[in-house]
């Protein structure tokens, strides 16, 4: 198969790294309580709580619309506390609840069972991290681009 | 922002560039008829048609159970030909029909704009797709072991 691959594109390449890592993260989450993606918002409260939904949303790479499903569902789960931003009380900040930690805490089992296999197939992290970061910047970016040309153009 | 990410794995970094990368291909192809993930699966049949629906699987890296949901939807648009695999009678191949390729073609020129914006800022074209392989690999190596460890388990 590696022969039909050569002329591939860097984003088809990125699309299919991206889908045979959900294959194993979602293999190895089964059962979880919490699916792949869900994970990655809860692990972004985890780390950096008390956080804004739009800080969220940059560290996820989100857009906020689709990042506000997540919360919402969340908070219908008894997962998530909302307060006001004490630098800025027109927005509010979150942190997990006690019931959100455990959530979390049982997924991440779940989770490093699938990073521990994963890194094991990595022989140097420094610069697939590296790689990773640089698709990051490109596609942010193009997006700012693309949204203020279309802007130009139709404004 | 970036302060907040020194913690980061792997994973959660191939997650984040996705999720930009999604941000970005689904604002330029709004509109072009077909997702970033069909059209993905109607380039794999392009470039590489007749083509079996395991070799479609292998090639986006998607479990055949999820391809074959892609299928359907294609059959259902009148988007795909099936017909007997000449090397193997127990399976089929699978081309596009005329309405197929010309659904293709517009999706195509969407994506390109968003694949031009993506690759001018991308310095190392070479060392980002290597970096690519690299998860891709340790990703189907980890399900594989994780696949074999757990039948051992449980069988």
């Amino acid at each position: 198969m590696a022969g039909r691959r050569k002329r591939s594109s860097l984003l088809f390449d990125l699309f299919a790294a991206n889908q045979r890592v959900r294959s194993l993260v979602t293999t190895a989450m089964d059962g979880a309580g919490l699916k792949p993606d869900e994970y990655a918002v809860y692990s972004a409260l985890f780390e950096f709580e008390p956080i804004s939904p739009t800080e969220i949303a940059a560290i996820v790479g989100m857009p906020p619309t689709t990042l506000s499903h997540y919360i919402r569902a969340m908070r219908e789960r008894g997962h998530v506390d909302e307060r006001r931003n004490p630098q800025d009380s027109r927005s509010r900040v979150l942190t997990l609840t006690v019931a959100g930690r455990s959530a979390h805490r049982q997924a991440n089992q779940a989770f490093e069972q699938a990073y521990r296999r994963f890194m094991e197939g990595i022989a140097d992290e420094a610069s697939v991290k590296a790689a990773l970061a640089e698709v990051e910047g490109a596609a942010a970016d193009g997006l700012a681009r693309l949204t203020s040309d279309t802007r130009a153009r139709t404004g």
